[in-house]
């Protein structure tokens, strides 16, 4: 009852780790090695893997080497890049084959797909036959679907057994290939074909003559290799599944993907889709050198700017007009600000859609209509409301009748513009969240601006 | 292996639930109501709710009146609202009250807190005493805490038990309490403290006479009753948990969450972020009335239309220094644009890390100091190279110093607003994520504007 009470929790905090990485600090400095050493052995693998990037290199190196043999594949697998990355390039391949061997399937295959080709193939040699085969497998697989997120160690037992040969299948399967967490246990034929599922306690207390045949549920929830993730995500979801196998395109059972990952997979996904839409990229909220985040963010700044200067020009090409009618540029933050948040609107509904699986590629035709009548309403509502209260404010009500009808177009074109860009993205495999992003919203700014000045151009003077 | 098949996942699109109200709209017009049963039994619960709000209110009544009794309290619960308020709303408090029994803590407080009071009470006053109880208890925790979303049927074991009466106790749970999924036992002290955990495995494969405190885990992690739930998904992300014990204040169990439950509340706080950030209210992506997509859009916009008008206001109050420089208009769009972004950049790091407990309220005055250098960064290399644009384009280096020096100024507002207003907002109990929404990015633009023009107006003039 030592290491993880409540109050222990503190050290997910910024506050509680810079407290830990300052004991180390001090007891590496004074080379006090047992301590340190009694230390690491008490923390969670999570929690040495947060605190490791706020370490100083030779910190690192120093309590990478003492950290007690059972937690350091753990710890590996649990670092976030860069600080994994940094890891391995100072670890020497056997090195990365012996803790790469300690490995579930599916961290192996992570970790060797974060290695350079040739660094992967040197620890693929280390490894014996049947760790090669099986990460050299599901490396084959998108990181982002089924393949990609699965594990190959899988609780299965013959249809055709018996209740007494199933348990001592599962025996052998913990004895050999460490299967230690036995949420379910899947059912094949003989073909290795995907039959149903039972829990442990039911194999327990049934009879060990009971034809495992009988017993089990036949009601199975699998994915295919290919689904994206995603979508995995949404099906565990909507079951309320702790685990789901996963079959091959002949319905193979070929492996099995358990909660925690998709636990990672939807918040990786907020996370992502959250920094695309903000223009952040990477950034972690615990980074604490100023330049990194300068870094991460100015690009999408820039983009942003060269932006702003494209409306710039437009605006300068209309000079003569503005001058004309100097209540046109009054206007120009409504105009932008109303296209880019209806733009928004109607692309955050497909992201979500796109993401969920409740929203296909296919459905770009009708999801468009049903845009174009929502800003039908949006558009007559906003641009009546507008063109009376510019007609009343300034006293002129063709610039008011003008102004009105150009908010509805722009609406229109901003709604069309939302719903059809996330999904063309996602049709040419980019993350449809860009929509919502800076490239976007500029761009909107940008057409808006041209229709509004052009069309105040030739029809108002 | 009838109903759940791969090929049977299509049920989750758009489509396949299209496919399957038509069915059973044409099965209620031609009275089918053996076949129509036959359909229901074979569907899953959460596709059955998937389905409920696409039908007509007739189709709905019918469809709840065939369902086989096991699987209605399931369907119940996993509806959405308000599909699921406009069902309570048809049933009576006896029917209610039967459900309620059926259901887990945690669902039956749920549902028993959609209901109005009056309601409520006549629904609790059917349940039997232990239930009322229960449900009375959690409905006193805020919804969306550890203790909201908790359940109080947990299976723990006494700490000075032996492995036999440790076993015939989860029989005796199982059996009365209908504990089915055990992922993980509990081990608590006589005053009813956690002390550590075991795996059912552990237990079956233990000799019957050893003491359960010498078998079990005493590295146990659990959360307090009143721990934000985006912070108890955090530590269930992070320590890849199935389940956590709660506690109370003097450390006692008091209850579980389950990981399908925090699966829910990732999922939900990710499209509760995204539609906040983009102004769409509650919207489904699945909604087909364009009026009602029309009524959730609407205020967003107003809100955004009214903000832009002040943005008018503002700029028909420099009318003659706009006239005097034109170019001044020219880049409105580029200073509203970059306060928008850089103001929406610092806001989605602070509210990601407000999310998962990385950032807390106190953090306020080192984060705006951090945001502040990061902004100085941007501000001068974004600041230099467009002052030397507009110097050398429009031949005006007056000009073009005087906005390189208004841009460093409108970035280092905006950053610094944009890290400290979710900051307060969560102080104030307000979700964090309107920051980076239409509000805030509107009232940049005026601010942004404001600076702008009366600086130009003092020293351009």
């Amino acid at each position: 009852m030592t290491a993880y009470e409540p109050s222990q929790n503190i050290k997910m905090t910024e506050e509680g780790l810079n407290q830990l990485r300052q004991s180390i600090s001090e007891m590496v400095e004074n080379g006090e090695v047992d301590q340190l050493q009694a230390m690491l052995s008490k923390l969670h693998p999570s929690d040495i893997a947060d605190l490791f990037p706020r370490l100083g290199r030779l910190e690192q190196n120093f309590v990478w080497d003492l950290l007690p043999e059972e937690l350091s594949p753990d710890v590996l697998v649990e670092l976030d890049d860069p600080a994994q990355g940094q890891l391995l390039d100072t670890l020497s391949e056997g090195e990365i084959g012996r803790i790469v061997d300690e490995l579930d399937s599916d961290d192996a295959a992570d970790v060797v797909g974060a290695l350079d080709d040739e660094k992967a193939q040197k620890v693929l040699e280390t490894l014996d036959l049947e760790s090669r085969r099986d990460v050299r497998r599901l490396l084959t697989y998108d990181e982002e679907t089924a393949g990609g997120i699965m594990a190959l160690e899988v609780a299965s037992v013959k249809e055709t057994e018996t209740v007494g040969q199933a348990i001592k299948t599962l025996r052998d399967l913990g004895e050999k290939e460490g299967i230690e967490d036995i949420y379910n246990i899947y059912v094949v034929s003989e073909e290795g074909l995907l039959r149903g599922w039972l829990n442990l306690a039911q194999l327990i207390l049934a009879h060990p003559e009971t034809p495992v045949r009988e017993l089990m549920n036949p009601d199975v929830i699998s994915v295919p290799t290919s689904m994206d993730q995603e979508e995995v995500a949404a099906i565990v979801r909507k079951y309320d599944l702790v685990s789901l196998p996963v079959v091959d395109d002949f319905g193979r059972l070929v492996g099995r993907i358990t909660v925690d990952d998709v636990v990672d997979v939807l918040a990786e996904e907020a996370e992502e889709d959250i920094s695309i839409i903000a223009g952040t990229g990477d950034e972690d909220p615990s980074e604490r050198s100023a330049f990194k985040v300068f870094r991460e963010r100015i690009p999408w700044l820039l983009t942003a700017m060269v932006g702003g200067l494209v409306s710039a020009t437009v605006m300068q090409h209309f000079e003569a007009t503005l001058l004309h009618i100097i209540a046109l540029a009054f206007f120009v933050p409504v105009i932008t600000a109303m296209g880019g948040n209806t733009g928004v609107q109607s692309s955050s509904i497909v992201v979500r859609g796109l993401a969920t699986g409740e929203i296909r590629i296919r459905d770009l035709i009708p999801r468009v209509f049903k845009e174009v009548r929502v800003a039908l309403l949006n558009g007559i509502v906003l641009g009546v409301v507008l063109g009376l209260i510019v007609s009343i404010w300034l006293g002129q009500p063709q610039l008011g009748l003008f102004i009105g009808l150009i908010l509805m177009l722009n609406i229109g074109i901003a709604s069309i513009l939302g719903v059809s860009v996330p999904i063309l993205l996602k049709k040419l495999g980019v993350d449809p969240a860009l929509a919502m992003g800076p490239f976007v919203t500029t761009a909107n700014d940008i057409i808006g601006l041209m229709i509004y000045l052009g069309m105040a151009m030739v029809f108002l003077i």
